[in-house]
């Protein structure tokens, strides 16, 4: 199982010559035009009361799509695994709410389906950006995929695994930059801010942020996402919970409402200075 | 998403005081014993006479357990994808020919039940150690479990994910170190000896040792496979082809037959030397 | 050698509760105030007239300290070493010229007080960030200090290195990153971004970022200036050749005069995006 | 600064076709040929009646090289940093009780020539690995080297850091694998037990490793120690002392005189199954 060589062995992901940049449409919105998008939620669905709490935070702060985890992959058995198909239907109660779409990640091939029947935008978490099943079944859904990278993924694999999705039919693919894992304990992991101008050259996708997870700490959360957009992603993805201290996971690196707002002003200049907005 | 604690929080996996080994039967063979096991056979299953002839080389040389991949994980979507059932079936001849049980890979949970029908042992392969549905499933096969260690897994997640297996009532996992991504070029991946030694004290459950994919290139096979049973491995994972040259995959990795029994000659010495064999 | 726990271990590094951020002023220069500094110029000193046009260009762009290597610390025996006290003496013609000061790098305990005899700062660099003799020399010599973090440095190690200068009597200290050692190949090394929002918490010191070493190719040297002006870094370190084709070393990452000039206008915006200037 | 591309940069390091390994003595003792070399002694030089006593336990277990550190590099500023010229005296001390000659750091270019004074073998260490002036000055002392790898050195770094020292006329370098820095937390440092063989392979100098700094814990020090010498090191450098719970640093992974002793045994019957000695 040698390299990839991507650029041959990526025909469809990879950018030609001359190809402009390819915009995915999730509903109303559209990642890869001139508009910084911002995605917002918790980590965990945990009932319809907390995301559509959550949904309301976003859409005042100009987020656009909302997210949330149904299934969580959990590194112990023994931790919460998520609400499941119930967890969905929350997701779509704050949709109706407020008019945002969602994101939400899918961690079985078997359960591509039912996922694809309610979310706008199926999401590919990083322990499963080389589950190459999963990348199959979330190709012939036809649903736009966002695409984390893996925590030790190079960014030719990872082009490589988006292959996966196009060459099943579906060029509607979002490559979400989220940390690597590096030998720097500091954060959670290493936000390689770089590999955003890397694959803004190599390929004609959108490509995006999620700051929460690099940082692991809300902190740090603003900065990196600062930077994220001051490198050129074409978005963010941030956890935002009405009461983190409450949240059943990832409680540290959730920003609380008014911490979401100031985020989305602060990176709002940073786009306007580069001549986009958000 | 918190950092596993091991120990509490894999109350299966974790050698409690005073436990001895665990020993985990495929067939005749048994890992964990005094007895190394060595393990060979191709990357890729290629056809039922390449599995045959494989199969006698492996056996002739004193290895007691054959590999082949049926399935394969590959980075690029256009990459040879494995025979799948076809491959199962030439496995199964070769079993038949030589006695020799066999292991080989599962990669989507819907596979599982089908190749559990026929295979001795399955194996979790480097890119699906944390792929929790396909842990559960393998677990509920009650079929012995090789769980490769991924290129970015931590020994602590590494317990967290048999633990999976385990909490779905199947204690038959061996775990099995294949080398881990760094920033070194030299080989394709670093051999990580140490947590063989690592492992042998957390927990009960048997530790072999893939130097062929930590190595990436025959002339070094053998001093790693000579370090893993050194290092207390129960156990050598070892790839070996009769026509390296013609391999479709991992050619450069493969041994010839007659490097493979110097393999095992010399490996047997070394366990000799700290009081097993092999 | 137990892991430092700074705070503790670094008292005069670490930012005590309530402590205002230390300015550090090299000539006209001020690091750590409102203003972004920009320091620009050759990896290494070739001759008079290439530093003379090479200051004359960094000070048209607005930067404000030169940058010029007349020691070079590399990898290879038989590579050009740089011009030695000859450098020195070019670094300070340049300064004659346009007003700029200077600071050059310094390899050597011994060398120290001939360098701080002319420069206006001392560069520790990447592979000397654990050179404890230097650091102890670079410290008594009161000038101040640019310190890169290695390439495998942690953000606690790097503190603590700080610590031996500071502990020297000297507080002049200006940290560095330059990008981090990791697992991905598609850029020279990984810039750490977040380590700046690290350092600006846990030290009172300036922190600035060198884009140059972190990308190693133009193409991605002016995104990565912009994400660490976002992240909030006090400086930035850019390579910049009148000639970058003819330069003796770094020439894949040295900026065009033009390029210079267009990463300081767009670094500039950035900066006013978040209330400071360039 | 491009990558060095060993083999034609580093001419004097690389083993050229068909050339045999070269010895390295140090005094009655001889690196690369079929007797693995032991090495033995505490990591910081404390008293002259601990070296004395340190050094009986080495000889006695058949180790016939003693270490002990005069000058300790430390991370922090105000950690113990050796007894300097004392040390040097207290390890002459234990030369003259027991017959062994000595290997000792010598960490600044000023202290070269009075460490050679005395020294059998000058220890380079992980921090000083590209160190340049510091390599020049081992090389022109004459005095065999002990060249340990540092944290974040390739293989391809390390020999080119090797040609320093040959390039100034010295010969007699002993490369010394230590554990590498990755994302792995298990053990204090990451062996990279294939660098032995990879070095073995590309030059022609011998090749040995430390244990001790790897593993960072006694529990995995023997296990890893195996493992290098089945690997083919030609030798072992390992803490031991008499008291290692008094022990003014390392106390983790400082063996107790017994525990060295177990550990030249169970290395010797390794040494033994592959045709060589200890």
């Amino acid at each position: 199982m040698g390299q990839p060589q991507p650029g041959k062995q990526t025909p469809l992901v990879t950018r030609q010559p001359g190809q402009p940049d390819t915009l995915v449409e999730v509903g109303p919105v559209t990642f890869g035009g001139s508009r910084v998008v911002l995605i917002g939620g918790p980590c965990a669905v945990e009932s319809q009361s907390q995301m559509c709490a959550a949904a309301e935070v976003v859409a005042a702060a100009g987020g656009t799509l909302l997210r949330g985890g149904a299934w969580k992959p959990r590194t112990n058995p023994y931790d919460f695994q998520g609400l499941g198909r119930e967890g969905l239907a929350h997701l779509a109660a704050a949709r109706r709410a407020t008019g945002l779409p969602f994101v939400t990640e899918v961690l079985d091939p078997r359960d591509v389906e039912v996922v694809a029947q309610v979310a706008d935008m199926l999401q590919i978490g990083s322990r499963s950006v080389q589950n190459f099943p999963l990348l199959r079944e979330a190709g012939a859904s036809g649903k736009p995929v966002l695409l984390k990278r893996g925590m030790m993924t190079t960014v030719d694999e990872w082009l490589s695994a988006a292959e996966y999705v196009l060459a099943a039919g579906n060029e509607n693919v979002v490559f979400c930059e989220r940390g690597i894992r590096t030998f720097e304990p500091a954060l959670r992991n290493t936000l390689d801010v770089g590999s955003v101008a890397v694959l803004k050259e190599k390929t004609h996708l959108p490509v995006i942020v999620d700051p929460s997870h690099a940082a692991g700490d809300v902190r740090y959360v603003t900065a990196l996402a600062r930077a994220a957009v001051a490198a050129g992603a074409d978005g963010l993805l941030v956890e935002t919970h009405c009461d983190p201290e409450a949240a059943l996971s990832d409680a540290a690196q959730s920003l609380t409402p008014d911490q979401f707002k100031e985020l989305a002003a602060s990176c709002g200049a940073v786009a306007r200075a580069i001549g986009r907005d958000l």
